[in-house]
């Protein structure tokens, strides 16, 4: 790989060839071209990725598929047919990484399992996201989001108390194994630059679950406490939830006594530093039910744009439920460069999520490129490859 | 750094200096532990990282602490003290990542901000964590998970319809922040060992949150729909719920129309597939409702078990809504090493989530160390140093 300049994106001259298709192996392609990979994306002719077919759309362009495959370019080749296979194997020649998120054996049916791949493009890293992984047994079985939330016991935790099982309202299954991928690519790309080979990452949804439930797995192997849902409120820190006001809901994070103590003197409510029901967190926590009580017949007073002004003025962690409209008009959002727009030939101003990775000395692109057509960038790719 | 076998962990020879605390930068740092970095932990003397302090309990040890801070060492340090400041600077020139998640400009007050590091240590790469990042007008700020999870648009997609406010189970402000952090660490670091020099990576809390909202900031955009919490249900593609059975739910994603044809079979309602409501993805979203009714007339006749049986012979992605008690006792789980356990001094048997990277040629370790006490590595710190 070429030597960079500090300026440049970490991951600028690094070749991605995707094979994966809907949410968790883009997710993470997006990432890598977020860091400044070069992403080829490989789709079936035709139809292409099938999240092209998924809702909500633009003037008949997919918003779900736009969202998470910009600045990538795609060529469309059948991995059954010939000319195509030697087209792909080309591609493989010149690419860093390559991605998939079939059902684990699909790539063996093509004849690009990871022994055939690695004994041919020895320096070729691989990178796989699947429901359950390449081992165990049901590693065969096709996942969705939803079936990995509800296996992994997220949604045991999320909700209200006793109400029906609840998503997380995103698809966390397949967003946390892109995320967990992404990580495992760019470790494994580190490990090759420094003599170690390449190697195949191999990741499942259902194993990245694990780790998201935070205390949840020791407290029940130690002291048999089985996580529940409950509501807005954090499971061990109390005030830490949502309030409701005389217009919303206002979200109060005072997380030890002496955001407490501002908190109560915040909200002209110092009488609430007297009670020997709020001394410390666990005495709070222990009256959780009746210290809402008692904060909401304050809240509920005046709106919640009030209250943050006085709570932020105080130094108190504090916030508002934004919905998305709410989201759009958020001034550190607009700071952070968090919403990009892109000019797209079909949709008009497509907007999507900024990059999160904030870097010093390197720019943000700008201009980024349309989420492409099905084999929209077939005579630039097959350049590559002299074609 | 050293070269690489191809039998080591990506990580192996990368010394983390870790000042974090709670969760955003522990996770990360955890993460990176995973990788086959080693952690080396900065507390505050006597208390150490706030979340010690963290219920739940075990033998008074914090199984919040000890769910991120195994296999890391840990020496306390006073920072305001100049005996312990040549210490910690002495680990500068050793490590080659520093990692803190401080309020923006407490690094700066201790005489450690980023510029400074970069121009007495050139090759050490920086991670931050925060809130709302080191640029913006809520720069400043303190935030914590709950208040992220409020402004950042999550909480506003995720409930039962028309419930109060309902955050995600798990501190998915934090941790997402920390998956990002790692990410642009690993990054960082393959970037410097390509000659870019050390970098700054400045994550924000509220910016991750905004790509996990998949197509709801490109609907809003385009089409002024604003994402509502929508249950267990996905907001595009039914039948893809957790439906009622004689005993708890069942998960069934059927994601196209051949998934939705295997389903009426192995649920033996065959009619299904004659309704005209039910012809396309589209129709079966737009009657969702008479949909859950109609599955549900069938489903609430067997238990769980039975339809899981059905579904799975016949290829439809389904799962069960497991809590940890059930989680604990998954096969695939068990077939994947996701649950290890760690012999700790204190709580005896210690129950963590295991490793998701699984990486060829790449062995589980053997062991792995228990979280520690606080100062409980100092003399093997010191050694590092010479002294």
């Amino acid at each position: 790989m070429p030597t960079l300049d500090p300026s440049a994106r970490p991951l600028q001259g690094v070749t991605v060839l995707d094979l994966s298709r809907v949410l968790a192996g883009p997710f993470c392609t997006m990432v890598l071209a977020q860091l400044g990979a070069r992403v080829i994306k490989v789709e079936r002719p035709g139809a292409g990725d099938d999240s092209r077919a998924f809702g909500p759309f633009k003037n008949g362009k997919s918003l779900y598929f736009s969202s998470i495959n910009y600045d990538k370019e795609t060529i469309a080749l059948d991995l059954k047919q010939p000319a195509d296979r030697a087209i792909f194997e080309d591609l493989l020649t010149i690419s860093d990484v390559v991605v998939e998120n079939f059902r684990p054996g699909t790539m063996e049916k093509l004849g690009y399992g990871w022994d055939t791949l690695h004994a041919k493009y020895p320096s070729l890293v691989y990178g796989a996201a699947s429901g359950f992984g390449d081992s165990g047994p049901y590693s065969r079985r096709a996942a969705y989001d939803m079936v990995v939330q509800g296996m992994g016991g997220i949604m045991s935790m999320t909700g209200q108390p006793d109400s029906p099982p609840t998503r997380v309202g995103v698809s966390i299954g397949d967003l946390a194994a892109g995320l967990y991928l992404a990580i495992g690519l760019v470790a494994a790309i580190q490990k090759r630059s420094r003599g170690g080979g390449a190697t195949k990452v191999d990741i499942a949804m259902l194993d990245c679950q694990l780790p998201l439930l935070e205390s949840a797995l020791a407290a029940f192997a130690a002291l048999g406490e089985i996580a529940q849902p409950n509501g807005s409120r954090h499971p061990e820190i109390a005030p830490f939830q949502a309030y409701r006001t005389a217009d919303a809901y206002v979200v109060i994070a005072a997380g030890n006594d002496h955001l407490f103590a501002l908190m109560a003197q915040a909200l002209g409510r110092p009488d609430m530093l007297e009670n020997p029901n709020y001394k410390t967190n666990t005495l709070r926590h222990s009256n959780v039910d009746a210290l809402e009580d008692d904060l909401e017949k304050t809240l509920r007073k005046r709106p919640t744009q009030d209250w943050l002004d006085a709570l932020n003025a105080a130094g108190v962690p504090c916030g508002p439920v934004n919905n998305v409209s709410r989201l759009f008009q958020d001034p550190q959002v607009a700071a952070r460069d968090m919403l990009v727009s892109i000019d797209d030939p079909v949709i008009g101003k497509l907007t999507v999520a900024g990059n999160p990775f904030k870097m010093s000395g390197v720019a943000e692109p700008s201009t980024r490129r349309a989420p492409p057509e099905v084999d929209g960038d077939r005579a630039a790719i097959l350049a590559l490859i002299g074609r």
